[in-house]
């Protein structure tokens, strides 16, 4: 509107008074539906788009200036030679060859690293007197753009200037320094750290841009601290933030109520994980070339991610999980013939370890590498043997436990991909699906889709959705052997936490659906806020969080833990803080009162049948 | 295997005794799954096959005997132009003029009942002296060739003679004499007529196929009598019977199933049906071109049918009810807009009576007619209101409210269509869902399904299915408005009709599961008893009769009804009387009780399941 209004002033196409006035009209044409305010806001944008043309002189010495963009050695060479160009609008004229290490479509990962965008206006402050060190904030960054650091004496010592340390709580930490470091570059600003964090007086706080961009240079060596191999439970809220993120810097949209899921999921599993991911916005921010956020370690290892499309992503995550479980199996076998053979005592027993934890996602990494550290260095001339050790050892990657995810949105779950979902779940694999539950068809344009409760506007439901939200969890527990949680990150951490650790390790597959506020839901709060609207969600029974387990059945318990409280909060309060609720109410305001009666209506039976099932 | 060995021993193309072992190994091969009960069956087959071989000599004069088939004006047209060629396998000689009708892809109804098969070798023969006029043996009839009828005065003394009647009982029908009439030249000879028979002894017995054949002509004479307005509930086992099936004649196994549900299905709504049908058996038996067992009757009305794909026949049938709805709309809007002008007070009472019972199944054909009747004989000048009639009178054919049903096999509604199946069920549209559950892809080759329960042998899962049947009714349930029910019609015949009757008069989407024997169970009692393998699964808790009516809950009632008892007979029992379970004990004896146990264990916790539903 702003450019618009300006270009129409500078360029007197038309007369400026008439620009003004269609350009009003068009406004109120288009975002009536939003409210006033918005209508008024854009308004008020077409006025300053005119009164503050302000002229910029461009140094005259522009004209000859050379383009400095050299070859930069500390980048890999595909950042250089693929994604600068790219980015620059370039890509059109890159030779064929550039793309030689490319051929068979792999992508090289963790290059978002290098986009360092700078888009944010304002950073947020850590105050090292405040902080009470729960790493809250880096837990629900939606961009991994704030992460807990622990320093040595020596790498305190050798700090730059300003690289504040506070002394690191906590019995396993006794031994370091701690800093929580925002990456000023790499920050989209949505502000959802500082309004987190639990401190009586909040460590973080935003500050403007300017004041905080010299963070950068801390962002710089914090990224030399070496790795410390703490003993703090990685599946605690602290624990967790102080492992790599295997995800970073996506292009999501500032706030995103999914990044943070994927965050803290590959936190935990990211070195041994395979990602199908269906079409959507998951999709979008999971890879948009040229660069991918997902990243690999300083042992190489990373997650191996690929897109499939809507109709078919749990099948594609499926045939990842029986190729898989196919290779290992000729592992095992590869293994159960070599023990018979006359190999050394020990060697048998990393072997038999190794068959003890196959399935065990938390061991299998120990014994994986031991057993790749004896076989490479066996001493034998009996050719049988070394046939069969160089057998396995062509499938040393595959040697750990892989956690293998399906995910992708409702779009996908609840409606075009759920028959595949389905069956998938259906055949007992050891699968995991991570539903990000936006209520909406985000990426696609904010069409309606089964996962949209009713009263909520969307597309295909511009009179407000007159059907009930899908219970996608309980259709899954209809099967009894399918493990199934409903999370929501801003409402309880740690139940996020145990449902993750709990699927993942579930020998079988397993669903988790994740409430996320999204920027189609129009949050009157902001996105700055995501965290906080999932804590409303629950705490006034909108969302309800459980867990559903089938190994507790084989125990003789009740496998279904409801682990959300009886709502409290106002229900209409909630839902009439955002756009897509509120647009009803203004649009149809006769019918739109029975919609929001029925939508609570629908919640509350919803919790009160889980409260039963709780019960039981 | 008989032509086989009676080829070898006139043919002599390999030494006879060489081509007897070679046949009898291929006979063990390929049977010893089924028993050696089949073994030895196929091996008697082979030496009878050689032993008695007979020469029939072939009438000289055969020679020059010329084509006799002549034209026959009693026969539809098409009949005559298209499906007697196509059936001689002359249809590649038809001339494109004899399609010039068929060009839209319609073909005309009811033309099955010219196919005169005659494959029965045994046909009932009903003894009157024992009948007890309860219409059991009509209402099970897979192919709709034992029907009651009824006689006036005049038509029994005009019947030919052996057409033996009885005075039928019952208060509406004092007037009448009772016959039950078998088409002997349509029969497939199954005989679950005779066993369904409750009377003291057997009014139906299987005879010889010569000795009824007579029965022939019976059946014509029948064909004339006229039909009856009798004051008997429809919806009872025997009232139903009194109604014309609209579906007949089908070229589904003897003993099917399926087609007894559909031919129920037709006798109560056939008149106003549109059906959309799913890949699999129901789409060969509902159309084997060129002849169709779908009929009408004599006012012209029967079912629409069309056969759509496995993955999308939940949405042709959702097509076909949306576009519905929308024309019917029109016509309210046409009738309120001429309510609202100058017309007879008579008029606007009819007009008022339709929109009464616009959705209302029953009454909407009784209105509907009055509609037109009226607009028919409209006396009026005034040319606003002659217009609006027109409009109506387009249309007149929508007037009835529609029975709209998607039908199809469990490989459909389990598997390949669900995506589609819970969308449409989702909608909240009016529709009604029909699945034949055979528990395993029918048509298709004999493939697992997600309705296949453990333990049974099926394609892709020859050693046993290892995950228990899927539970689509509860899934659908999950709903809360989505009318959902379980029946067996050999198990209980009225709570079958129940279960379609409030099915299609639910203002919402029905889902109907209905349990379906089938060839590929292997029924050792054979494929005359699969009414009664019906009620077997059902007294061994195998299989559920339930209904689950929304309606009830709106009146605060539980909407969960288990019509099955308690079960009491052996569930080993019941699954040892079949090949697909029975194979398993034979090929993986090791694991096989434990997969029995299994499945047993998962019906009852199903059963048990929907026992505390029920008592909600």
């Amino acid at each position: 509107m702003i450019m618009q209004a300006a270009f129409f002033e500078l360029t007197k196409v038309i007369p400026v008074d008439d620009a003004i006035k269609y350009l009003k009209e068009g406004i109120q044409k288009t975002y009536k539906k939003k409210g006033q305010l918005v209508v008024d806001m854009n308004c008020k944008a077409v006025d300053k788009g005119i009164d503050a043309i302000e002229e910029v002189n461009v140094p005259h010495k522009w004209l000859d200036a050379p383009d400095s963009r050299e070859k930069d050695l500390t980048k890999p060479e595909y950042v250089d030679q693929v994604m600068i160009p790219v980015n620059s609008q370039e890509g059109d004229d890159l030779p064929v060859s550039s793309f030689l290490n490319l051929a068979d479509g792999t992508f090289p990962l963790g290059t978002s690293r290098y986009e360092k965008r700078g888009v944010a206006v304002h950073l947020p402050h850590w105050d090292s007197t405040k902080c009470i060190q729960c790493n809250q904030c880096s837990f629900i960054c939606p961009h991994s753009a704030v992460r807990p650091y622990l320093l040595t004496e020596d790498e305190t010592a050798d700090a730059p200037e300003g690289f504040e340390t506070i002394k690191a709580q906590g019995k396993a930490l006794e031994n370091y320094r701690y800093r929580m470091q925002v990456s000023a570059l790499d920050c989209m600003g949505c502000g959802n750290c500082a309004d987190i964090c639990p401190a009586k007086e909040s460590a973080l706080t935003m500050s403007a841009y300017d004041d905080e961009v010299s963070q950068a240079d801390n962002w710089d060596y914090a990224q030399t601290l070496s790795r410390k191999d703490i003993d703090l439970d990685k599946k605690s809220v602290k624990g967790s933030q102080f492992r790599m993120p295997y995800f970073e810097f996506s292009g999501a949209c500032a706030g995103c109520g999914e990044t943070p899921y994927m965050k803290v999921l590959t936190q935990l599993f990211g070195d041994r994980m395979m990602i199908a991911n269906a079409t959507g916005c998951s999709s979008i921010w999971g890879a948009s070339a040229p660069s991918i956020p997902f990243c690999k370690d300083d042992q190489g290892r990373g997650p191996a991610w690929a897109n499939s499309l809507f109709e078919d992503n749990a099948e594609f995550g499926y045939g990842m999980a029986v190729a898989t479980k196919q290779l290992r199996e000729k592992i095992e076998g590869n293994m159960r013939a070599i023990m018979e053979l006359d190999i050394d005592d020990n060697l048998k027993d990393v072997f038999r370890e190794w068959l003890e934890y196959k399935d065990n996602g938390e061991e299998s990494r120990r014994t994986s590498n031991a057993v790749v550290e004896a076989l490479e260095n066996i001493q034998t001339n009996d050719e049988v043997v070394l046939k069969i050790a160089e057998r396995i050892l062509r499938y040393k990657d595959f040697l750990v436990k892989k956690s293998i995810w399906s995910v992708g949105g409702d779009g996908w779950a609840y409606d075009i991909g759920y028959g595949g979902l389905d069956h998938v779940l259906a055949s007992g694999e050891d699968i995991n699906v991570l539903v990000f539950d936006t209520e909406v068809y985000s990426n696609t344009g904010g069409q309606s889709s089964k996962a949209t409760p009713a009263a909520a506007v969307a597309k295909f439901a511009a009179s407000g959705k007159k059907i009930k939200k899908k219970d996608l969890g309980k259709m899954a527990m209809a099967y009894g052997y399918v493990y199934v949680a409903q999370v929501g990150i801003g409402a309880d951490k740690s139940q996020f936490l145990k449902a993750i650790t709990e699927a993942e390790a579930f020998n079988g597959p397993s669903l988790i659906i994740a409430y996320a506020p999204c920027i189609n839901h129009g949050i009157k709060k902001g996105m700055g806020k995501t965290q906080e609207n999932i804590k409303d969600a629950v705490s006034c029974g909108y969302w309800s969080l459980y867990r559903y387990n089938p190994d507790l059945s084989k125990k003789g318990r009740n496998p279904f833990i409801l682990d959300s409280k009886e709502p409290t909060a106002s229900f209409q309060d909630f839902i009439m803080g955002q756009t897509r609720y509120l647009a009803l109410a203004k649009e149809f305001p006769t019918t739109s009162d029975q919609l929001f009666k029925q939508t609570e209506m629908d919640a509350r039976k919803r919790y009160e049948e889980y409260k039963k099932m709780a019960e039981e």
